[in-house]
């Protein structure tokens, strides 16, 4: 019986979400809380992605297969139970023995969080990237609307991602907001490269701060260069919201 | 020169607030910093009081000596570059030379945050209380009525205090709301017994699910007696959120 679960971290201790040796990562956790209960069966994982080192997810997802007759709606709580409390499953059921939680992922939503208060937050520490100077947020939407559209994000990548896989993602929906103190910044799409939202990021804050015009995005579209862009915002702002398989899905 | 300073701090990483031999805590670290920023110097803290580990604070104050020439609106920048991003100082400003941090408290506000929702937040963990049943907020509120007022509140005070001391405390303001999906309670008072907010959390989160009535907290009143009243609840819920010097401070 194949099971898609869906899982909020709070990413803060973890090396990531990828099995590493002799590092704490999520997949690691989730594995050994799944073997438990497979009496010591080894289980693993498929999540529809990675997500790096201090990145946190409101709504991960991943297939697991199990021979175990627990009942659908039991498996939240069996997994919750045998899991630290920074690693939360929220939804557990069961798929066709061929859905694939990496290859059939339609969308992904991803939010990244930044604040520039006067004064930083020490309760936002972990959890929204602090900028000092104000950001302008209808430049950073200007800047973002260049985003929309299927195109090659080749100068939105980190150079040490794969150079023969093809660059090209389809984004659907990019948009900031302030939500109470913090500017929230918005992003659905096909997929993402490497550091891609972390690197977006980066670049509407210089445009928000006026480093940089929001021409920026098109700019980078057309010459590939990383160099146009922005520094890579860190990781503790970003969220992997939402991960959509049903194409009939109400939009998130 | 007499210095008053407000400060933050998630006190999640903490012993508490203070100094303990070879433990980590809020008063050690600033001590630490000023005592940097005064090249060597020894600096002490006087604060309002002590929090215990894991509480959190949004205005603790203390005061110190300094016989430095800083600008009076330098100082948080001169401290905040010494001190670790889970402590922040808010304000620092000149008080009279026999200004004292802890005797001259005329009021203190506290607040706890809980949450009832169907699963554990991961985010939440350190910061807010998750009570798995749901909350009646109005029984709650019918409970904070019998908090105001002068009362002897031995019955609401952790065991290990001292019995010598005068119990009586004058309570202002004890309330309870919805703020999204927590329930948090603020009480102001003249002075609070050791774990007094969190016992009397406890005694709410009983009367909020039903497990005792809102008179509990008068008959504790009465007949001075810890076991009349529920569990201490835990550190990570308590806010302590201002301290009031000024007579004629508007209500916070």
């Amino acid at each position: 019986m194949r099971l898609l679960a869906r899982v909020s971290y709070d990413g803060t201790r973890y090396r990531g979400y990828q099995v590493q040796p002799n590092q704490l990562t999520v997949q690691a956790v989730i594995e050994a809380a799944l073997t438990r209960i497979h009496k010591g069966e080894q289980i693993k994982i498929t999540a529809s992605g990675r997500t790096d080192a201090g990145v946190h997810a409101l709504g991960q997802a991943f297939h697991f297969d199990s021979t175990l007759r627990i009942p659908e709606g039991n498996w939240v709580r069996a997994i919750n139970s045998q899991l630290p409390d920074d690693i939360v499953i929220t939804d557990v059921h069961q798929v066709a023995g061929d859905f694939h939680a990496r290859f059939d992922v339609i969308e992904k939503w991803y939010e990244y969080r930044m604040y520039n208060t006067t004064l930083i937050d020490p309760f936002k520490r972990h959890y929204s990237h602090y900028v000092k100077m104000p950001l302008d947020v209808a430049l950073m939407n200007q800047a973002c609307q260049y985003l929309v559209g299927t195109h090659d994000f080749t100068a939105f990548c980190a150079s040490k991602s794969n150079v023969k896989d093809s660059k090209v993602r389809t984004i659907f929906h990019a948009t900031c907001e302030y939500q109470g103190d913090e500017v929230v910044f918005t992003i659905s799409g096909s997929g993402f490269l490497y550091n891609m939202v972390r690197i977006i990021v980066g670049s509407l804050i210089d445009v928000g701060q006026g480093r940089k015009p929001p021409e920026v995005i098109q700019e980078a579209l057309r010459n590939f260069d990383r160099n146009t862009l922005g520094k890579t915002a860190p990781a503790k702002g970003l969220y992997l919201k939402h991960v959509v398989y049903d194409k009939n899905e109400k939009k998130f």
